[in-house]
């Protein structure tokens, strides 16, 4: 899912999710509820997919970044659904709109780069369509993938009590990680084999907003380590708090477009296999629904749940 | 597949998918050649899927047509390709990007008009996203299908002799039936059934370039009747041709989005039955590679092979 970037749509999406699946009595017999990472399929319970639509000036700025680059996130974004669902990409549709000055050249370079993202996590790109207009340009890739053996990994099955960990530090994406990201497709396969995973999403709006999703979702709260927290913020949000007014803390809650994966294990999860497959405790989910707080000693304290969005 | 509709990127299209194709060996085993209507998914033989992206301002104006419209249309240019495949759509992704000045109302009427025309064939939305930015909208629908039994009707499959149909008249489709056209996923299901096809796609660009596609692909060219051609001719197109200065065949022959199929049949077939299901017969494909003829009576002329696009 990506949030609505212009101001006079903000709010608009969750209210039209909310509508839609409102209609679609058709998606609970899935499995896989409106609003998670993918959708099911009718007829085709191993079956899930995803699309997103990356936009020049929103997602990306193609007079900054590479088209590779470009191509490169409009693949992995997908993928990082995938992983979400601990699912196994089986190809791609990829419509490309081409803007006023785009070349050949570019178009190539953009393909040939969702095509390689793709295909290291064997997800070939299957067809799909050019077209062109003179507005800016619009990516949009559609994955289908295989769900894993067991019931899907929804948001909305984590209960109070269970751990929360992350597949990897977080923060300060803008320096380059938005573009550059590893989706966690094949730990997000091993996490599910190895450990007792009650909720799992991807980090795409920031920590806080989307532990509130799961929060929300499963009817929970959640108590966060600082001390632990403080071990998951990435350096580059230590970078990006040199330059700006946020501290690394703030970045690592609410910098968006990390892409890492936020889990919950249940009670009897071995710490041990977790950290052994790179994954960083944060703290665990409390029954006070919709309560987001941060525990630094003694002291405890209340954590506003707000993203912040890249590329405005 | 919808063409590229800057005059920049006019030929980038084939280019590109060209290209596109080059890289894709994958495709090949799965039946589904590159370039088809629907796009086949490695390991499900039974499946196939298309995605198709609409721009405001090229596909649709928005500034003069009801986004009820739009929706409707949106959903059944992929059924149609669907149809092309003789295939059961399953279920369809909607990514709906906003622009700015679009309203919550605007967006409910665009997705319940994706719906109701979904549901028509049995195709639910499954999911999507929505965001929003500073440009024109953009609509993109993914539909994903289950093929028939038997070899897949691809458009490479026809042969010289096989007669030349059409699922409906032609032309003048700008009059409205571009927005408001029934994707024949029914018919095509039934003429499947019923007769010997051995090519099929959906008429989107034009007979003319429509039909030189199936040439192409299947080293044929190409005979119509002037006689059978006139009676294929749609009401929309003497109406057109009465404001410019094109003729109803010229209409017929050219104009775009007229969501008809287009399907060929082996000698063999039964005219009878074909009439029965309401096809049109216009010709027949003949041994000369890539070959377009006219017969009207004695006479017989070449038929120039191109488009021409919409709304602009």
């Amino acid at each position: 899912m990506i949030v609505p970037s212009h101001p006079e749509h903000r709010g608009h999406e969750r209210e039209f999710v909310r509508r839609l699946a409102g209609q679609l009595q058709i998606s609970s017999p899935l499995g896989l509820p409106f609003g998670d990472d993918m959708a099911g399929v009718p007829g085709q319970p191993r079956l899930a997919w995803t699309t997103d639509v990356l936009l020049d000036g929103v997602h990306f700025q193609s007079d900054r970044h590479a088209w590779a680059a470009i191509g490169r996130k409009a693949m992995a974004v997908n993928l990082s659904d995938c992983a979400a669902m601990a699912a196994r990409p089986i190809g791609a549709l990829c419509a490309v709109t081409a803007a006023p000055g785009m070349s050949m050249q570019d178009l190539i370079d953009l393909e040939a780069a969702m095509h390689k993202m793709g295909m290291t996590h064997d997800c070939p790109i299957l067809g799909g369509n050019t077209s062109s207009w003179n507005n800016p340009a619009v990516i949009a890739v559609t994955v289908l993938a295989e769900l894993p053996d067991g019931p899907p990994l929804l948001r909305s099955n984590a209960r109070s009590g269970d751990s929360i960990w992350v597949s990897g530090p977080l923060g300060g994406s803008i320096l380059g990680r938005h573009l550059w990201f590893e989706p966690r497709v094949c730990e997000a396969q091993n996490i599910h084999r190895r450990l007792p995973v009650t909720a799992m999403m991807d980090i795409s709006d920031g920590l806080a907003i989307d532990l509130s999703r799961i929060m929300e979702a499963s009817g929970c709260g959640a108590l966060l380590d600082r001390d632990l927290l403080e071990r998951a913020i990435h350096p580059d949000a230590r970078q990006l708090a040199i330059q700006d007014l946020r501290t690394p803390l703030e970045h690592a809650l609410y910098d968006g477009e990390d892409f890492e994966l936020l889990i919950a294990l249940a009670p009897e999860a071995s710490a041990d296999i977790a950290h052994s497959l790179g994954l960083l405790k944060l703290g665990h989910l409390t029954p006070n629904a919709g309560e987001l707080l941060l525990q630094d000693g003694q002291r405890v304290s209340s954590v506003p749940v707000r993203g912040w969005e890249h590329l405005k």
